[in-house]
């Protein structure tokens, strides 16, 4: 449950014509973070659909914006694993400035579940996963 | 608080590697309605920061996945002022699949806040602003 | 070989921090040209691929950008089909602002190419591709 | 006029439904490549324009697609400095997959050119920029 934190650069790509980043782009940037997140622990969308047949769907995204960001900005963007359950599990997410000490930019919460990729219907995590979820 | 309803075509760039539509896609696409809405009631961007000093800010956003958007999808993306403050608006937002009352794909939300385009606070919405939000 | 206009609004989610539309977003927008295009054409990319086992892949493009887009934007992209050969196609493309006699924006050329879709590799028309292209 | 290699991993917003990297995708790596490259050279778009009065403005691109990228690719960006004139200079660019020796995705080409920032008329580079861009 340990803390993860991924550095992004803002480039114009991410911004829009009010000089900020995007909002959408905060989303662009806090999945990348739960990707490499979940890459720490070794578990890949490929495999894992190989191996156990699941796959991970997201279900709800939210973010609250509380300062802006700029281009050329280097950015932590953070994911912690908040809550896990059978079937379902929530990333704590954070957008900061500069590093994981920075100025809050952003707080965001992911909610991913997991799926059986043939029928596409939810069911509970396996017993691997779940583990390396926790490790 | 009419509800408005923006046609939107899902097209390659709007899609992931899952086949699907890929989540902050559905963010640009709530935002396409949002400027709809206001343009609707004549509530432009630069106009408003010039001849009131103010400008939107977005504060937060959150969506429910409910069924995946696909490409070559027609979707219907809903905006509807569901509760305004002083300095602030809240827009209820769906995307549809098809049209208004097709197959329920995102339960959306955000929420805007009134700023003072000089000092970059927020303020309270001026009347004239206010009516044409409430029209 | 007639012409085809998309009309395409800019939106936030297309512009930059520089204040105009990112260049990224005119291949996209070019992209939504010749998907209508192909559309008009009854052509689309999963029945070719069930019917006759082909698919297009895109091979270059390029853009040249000779003025701005703003936000707000009403744009006109333009798609023609300029030449087809046994296994190739070219399309040139046009941005313009506000309609098809607007100001020139972009200057664009793509070109796509006939795949066998399960072997990956170039193949000829299928004759019914073809007309439908030529139509 | 040393090559100049960044590291770019592809993530989900990168891909299509088509399973592989798309195309407009390229074009922003390619720009994230040319950023890196300036400022390499200390060159920062909002310091040029203080100082100097002067920006960049991209006048074309072009990518010929030789390999698809897919997701979870690692993937190196070059940029390298290929021409330079009294107004404008020429990029050469690459994608290749894993590393600069890696398989040749993208062949790519963008031109730049100075503006004078407040007329937006072209002008020649200041001395200072020339020499940095030589550097």
């Amino acid at each position: 449950m340990r803390d993860f934190w991924l550095p992004v650069r803002v480039y114009l790509e991410d911004t829009d014509a009010q000089g900020v980043v995007y909002n959408a782009s905060f989303f662009r940037f806090m999945e990348r973070a739960r990707t490499e997140w979940l890459r720490a622990r070794e578990i890949d969308h490929g495999e894992i659909d190989q191996e156990h047949g699941v796959g991970f769907v997201l279900t709800s995204v939210e973010a609250q914006f509380r300062a802006p960001g700029r281009l050329g900005d280097m950015l932590a963007v953070g994911a912690r694993l908040d809550e896990i359950t059978g079937a379902r599990a929530v990333f704590a997410q954070q957008v900061r400035r500069g590093s994981q000490d920075g100025e809050l930019l952003v707080d965001g919460k992911a909610e991913v579940a997991c799926i059986d990729t043939s029928s596409g219907k939810a069911r509970r995590w396996p017993e691997n996963i779940l583990e390396r979820l926790n490790g």
